[in-house]
């Protein structure tokens, strides 16, 4: 019995990895929380799916109860593959590393199969370079929705890398923006992207002044960084292309 | 005629996407650098395969002999599908950007196909969450060869991400760590992952005062943070699984 820790991609089902379909083909179980896009689950017709994501006017599961599932699926003996699918790649903000230290505690076999994080393939997709040549050598992605648990260590949003990427950076936006102001100009260009690589994908421009004040709905990440001007280029070119 | 820009992956062959796959598959010409697995070339078993990367006894091709190569091909009327492949994430330290902005000059269609950039899919593969509750809720993705043409701005290691990844870090691995010394911990939990995701993959642990002093093949990863402490008991149980 092996569970693996599987990422779905960003949200276009032909993101996945060839890796990941063939865990999923294999799969007695699928334990999936909200995915950006279902039809991945298409890979695994024959295993037993269990949604642990949030459900219309239930609260999520904890952390605590999807480990609970894992372990008890992983314990059934009729079980030979399980997988554990997460959105973008299990250890960009997707709580892998807990379920895997779980996994450990129970004497439970793992394999983990990355995936193209929303992080990156989100941008890649539209055509905006996270790094570019002299413009930017380094990027950070960091959350926006610090965990208030961790030790209530006070996070800074000093970043110094040239382009900085934040994930579930949509509820605290305007604190944030605000924060990252301490540290970069109002000037400094912003741009949202909405649903990456779905169908329904938008992009906003603005600055870190004003970005916050746009109207946009999730899953959705924050850039912020000179990159983005090299990207509206190349957006002005394929919009008109 | 189209361009795709596409992502091949950390290395193993079966962490290329299904996207990628599929322009593969319809290439006529694919034009590609050294890549951690020519294994994905079997992809396009009818196309026209143009090696670009360095030669023994030769030197790299340049950039501009590169996009050169890129552009004759698209202007060539019997190619309709032209794939220029690229390890990991096209956007990562893959100067991507750059070819794309010589297609807008030449008023060439393309399309960008995201991969597992290597700076995460190793990372993952072997059980190191980037990201980890309570121990880091950002990481820094940033080249350790800055490009030397860059405006001469002085790269300063003061990256405050709670993990940092180093790729093309190697060579001057000696000089990094010092600087990032000047910020960091002597103590702080370093390590390498060489080959990721190959089968000669290896991992090297440190320290950021002793790491660059260990014996290390290319390609690899340098990364350092806490995060390490949570990688070693996983690795830890998965050697004696
Ligand atoms: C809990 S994190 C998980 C991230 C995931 N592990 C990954 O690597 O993409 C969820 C956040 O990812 C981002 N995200 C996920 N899918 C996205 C998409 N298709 N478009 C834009 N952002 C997305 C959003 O910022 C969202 O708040
Ligand atoms: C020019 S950069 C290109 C990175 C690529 N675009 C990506 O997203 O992975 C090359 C660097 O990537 C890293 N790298 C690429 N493949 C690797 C592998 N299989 N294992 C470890 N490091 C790798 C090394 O740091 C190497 O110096």
């Amino acid at each position: 019995m092996t569970v693996y820790l599987v990422g779905a991609g960003p949200g276009d089902p032909e993101l996945i990895t060839l890796k990941a379909i063939k865990a999923l083909n294999r799969a007695d179980v699928v334990i999936y929380d909200r995915l950006a896009n279902e039809e991945i689950l298409q890979h695994s017709p024959n295993a037993k799916l269990i949604y642990v994501g949030k459900k219309a006017g239930e609260h999520y599961k904890s952390q605590e109860e999807i480990n609970k599932i894992i372990i008890k699926e992983a314990k059934n003996e009729s079980n030979k593959i399980i997988v554990r699918l997460k959105g973008g790649d299990p250890f960009v903000f997707g709580r892998g590393g807990e379920e895997i230290l779980e996994l450990i505690k129970e004497n439970i076999s793992f394999e983990i199969i990355p995936g193209v994080t929303s992080a990156i393939g989100a941008p890649t997709t539209v055509g905006l370079p996270i790094t570019h040549r002299g413009v930017a050598t380094s990027f950070t992605v960091v959350t926006g929705h610090e965990d208030p648990t961790k030790n209530k260590k006070q996070v800074k949003w000093d970043y110094t890398a040239d382009t900085i990427i934040v994930l579930m950076g949509i509820g605290k936006i305007e604190e944030n923006t605000a924060e990252m102001m301490k540290y970069k100009s109002p000037e400094t260009p912003a741009c949202i992207i909405e649903n990456g690589t779905l169908p329904n994908e938008r992009i906003i421009f603005g600055k870190l002044e004003n970005i916050a004040k746009k109207d946009i709905n999730t899953p959705a990440i924050l850039i912020v960084g000179n990159v983005i001007n090299v990207f509206k280029e190349i957006k002005d070119f394929k919009d008109k292309d």
